[in-house]
């Protein structure tokens, strides 16, 4: 038995206590985005200190203006690696769209085999766990690394990562290696292991209306009082043409559409549209005219509102006139899209469509340019062909539509590019009530990146 | 001194009391809409019954599928006069506006002169308390009341009346009186009192659209799903032209113009536009072009959007693309236009905009059509002398732009005029935080209706 085989039969064998360990991770309740939750954030990173210091990882929380990062180091043969993953989780609302606590992890058995069911079980506590397992395992079965490991760590990934910039610049030269290792992303399919080679930026944007100075009764004095929701409601609605193109001056500067050799693959993978929209209840393609679903959902640039308020939103009937209308709305932007000049042509455009009267107040959440990573590198290749032995399917390299700003920041300020490994599905209900992991994605992506290191320190 | 003369002293002397009186009824908490105050709103219907008991007015709670109402009757020569108010108020929030608890009320001293300050000080308590009181001043000067005195308390007034129609109906004949007494209205300003003499009606609308099955990560799904709350946008920007007129198809059928004659009293009331809008921070009326603003706020249909929720609305970012988005949509009505005729048009034109896979749930709130009061009618006539007695400028007849649905089902149901009575101001903050009723609306209101019942009992 090789060294290899023998990790991965100790990885089969300690699968109930890898659970265990998971399960623990995620009775944390660590929602960055909530000031509330802090403790818990905190309770998380020290969970994770604790636990990589098993490996023979040295490990520590490092403090922030936000949630701690941590950060460890352990020795090892071959390439230095620098291993991401974010320990903070999505809010849970609308909680009553759970069918059991979000934050009471359980093992529940499905059609197509068990998954986990919690808050954070793929987004993304399963995934780094995916990782630590296949160091631990190495440790277990030949007492050390299978290769120069750091850790990092991150808090605030689900609210915009407003430390992380900061921490990379002044821990820049311990944090610089020879290849980043990223476990946020997806499989291509349930059989078909996927790299992700490109990723959107994005730019998130919120923005509150105001008309009157206050709330006010909407008989005494509707329509001649100019109302913020019917404010905010026109200026949203003029975001998107009949077409589904964004109507932003200049938002579409720089952006080329795929080159025919791309467009090739992605129809040899034979996505199947109706499938993807029929899982989620629907049947039509809603954006772009003229682009598959495919390119719609990786390569094209999006305007999408993410949430929406202003006036009486409680049970019953309020006839208030409010004095504030707000939304939230994010930009995914592609290849050649300043994140910056689209936040601007944003604002520009919504002050211009101001009536008069009204003030508007921005807060930005977050901007980051998208990403294309080096396909041709060895490590790439490398990565490839390990997963591609641990699965049904060759593995394929894949855009994807989500935004990890990591990937661009580790490029700018660490000079260094992600290997973006994933086992995540996309019924795992991401950011979304009732988040799965299936246990399969789970016991295999430690079995891959059991392979993967094997085959980085090759 | 003459009788009236003595009530009037009496209401005087005993305003410290009058006042104790009304805090108590304030500091009852009863948001009618809310179902967590429901007890709250028992114990503001028992605390009436008992306060009417000792006038002489035989009084009780009658159960309803909602809030209890408040019926009492007490005996007296002259017109048998039916009494309606409501002892419910609106909701709070947001909290963090209020400059103090809004069930603790203060008397605070302004420019102006001491307030009232409490959710409800005007809307309806502190109104509905200045004809409580004045019918105790005549029971203590007097030893009985001046006229055959009915009441009717509601308790759903601020959340649509649910149980009101059915009530009236099942308890007719007990309630057919001579003429109604409603206070719920206001001056029309602070020196000059007003019967209100047409009121406009009101549709409410709640509609949910809903995309996808559940929420979905904008990333992974965004632009190729519909997002709700572009669609909702765009169809609530739809209900609007450019010169502020509604667009559902209809919506003016049967509406005329105010006759040259109307116009003309109405310029001679030198309504300032300028200090209307200033007084809440704005310069420029937003309503229908080429109408003035008195117009707009009294006599023209509007629609307006009292609440829009949809996403992710807490603190941070959450790049969800949600399955649903709602709003809570009223239109006010005048004469000449049906109720439900306004609500199939919008929900016809809600329906045949909406894109392909996504569905629409209205839920409705409430359904009332403008009304016209006879201004002829002797008892009119005297009552508008004797407000003019009471203030320092002649009453004045007016439409008004708020809906007081009772006044049609008075009319509908018992054959009964409404005389609309109110001392309300245009700075009370009705249904908004910080809500208040001056002491000399009170005082003074209490005033006014001893010479009107003195006037009436004729």
């Amino acid at each position: 038995m090789s060294q290899l085989e023998a990790v991965l039969a100790h990885i089969d064998a300690d699968q109930p206590q890898a659970l265990e360990r998971l399960f623990a991770l995620l009775r944390i309740e660590s929602i960055s985005t909530d000031p509330a939750y802090a403790e818990s954030c905190r309770e998380a990173a020290e969970w994770l200190v604790r636990d990589l210091s098993t490996l023979g990882i040295e490990a520590g929380t490092r403090d922030t203006p936000g949630h701690p990062m941590v950060v460890g180091h352990g020795q090892g043969p071959g390439p230095h690696l620098l291993f991401y993953g974010h320990y903070d989780v999505q809010p849970v609302d609308p909680l009553d769209l759970w069918t059991r606590p979000p934050f009471d992890p359980v093992l529940e058995e499905r059609e197509h085999g068990p998954v986990i069911r919690a808050r954070g079980a793929s987004d993304d506590k399963g995934q780094l766990m995916t990782f630590i397992e296949a160091c631990r395992a190495w440790k277990a079965v030949t007492g050390a690394l299978p290769a120069r490991i750091s850790v990092l760590l991150e808090g605030e990934e689900e609210s915009g990562s407003p430390s992380l910039v900061p921490f990379l610049q002044a821990n820049a030269d311990e944090l610089k290696t020879d290849l980043a290792l990223v476990c946020d992303t997806g499989m291509f399919d349930a059989r078909t292991p996927m790299i992700t080679t490109a990723l959107r930026g994005l730019v998130g944007e919120e923005l509150t209306i105001t008309g009157a100075d206050r709330d006010l009764h909407s008989g005494i004095y509707g329509s001649a009082v100019i109302n913020p929701i019917r404010v905010l409601a026109r200026l949203l609605a003029g975001l998107h043409d009949d077409d589904g193109r964004v109507t932003l001056p200049g938002f579409y500067d720089g952006v080329r559409d795929p080159s025919p050799e791309l467009r090739a693959q992605w129809q040899a993978l034979d996505f199947d549209e109706a499938a993807f929209l029929g899982d989620v209840g629907l049947s039509v393609p809603a954006g772009e005219k003229g682009y598959p679903v495919l390119e719609q959902i990786s390569v094209r640039p999006t305007c999408e509102f993410n949430g929406i308020w202003g006036g009486y939103t409680g049970a019953g009937f309020k006839t208030v006139l409010p004095s504030q209308a707000s939304a939230k709305v994010s930009f995914r932007l592609v290849a050649g899209q300043d994140p910056e000049r689209i936040r601007e042509s944003f604002r520009d455009t919504i002050r211009a469509g101001l009536p008069a009267d009204c003030s508007v107040e921005f807060h930005p959440h977050g901007g980051a340019p998208a990403t294309v990573l080096p396909t041709d590198d060895p490590a790439f290749q490398a990565a490839r062909r390990a997963l591609s032995d641990e699965w049904e399917n060759e593995a394929v390299f894949m855009g994807m539509g989500g935004s990890i700003p990591i990937v661009g920041h580790f490029q700018n300020i660490l000079g260094l590019n992600s290997l973006l490994i994933g086992f995540g599905l996309k019924d795992d209900n991401l950011h979304a009530p009732n988040e799965k992991y299936d246990l399969r994605s789970f016991h295999k992506g430690t079995r891959s990146w059991a392979r993967v290191l094997a085959a980085l320190a090759g």
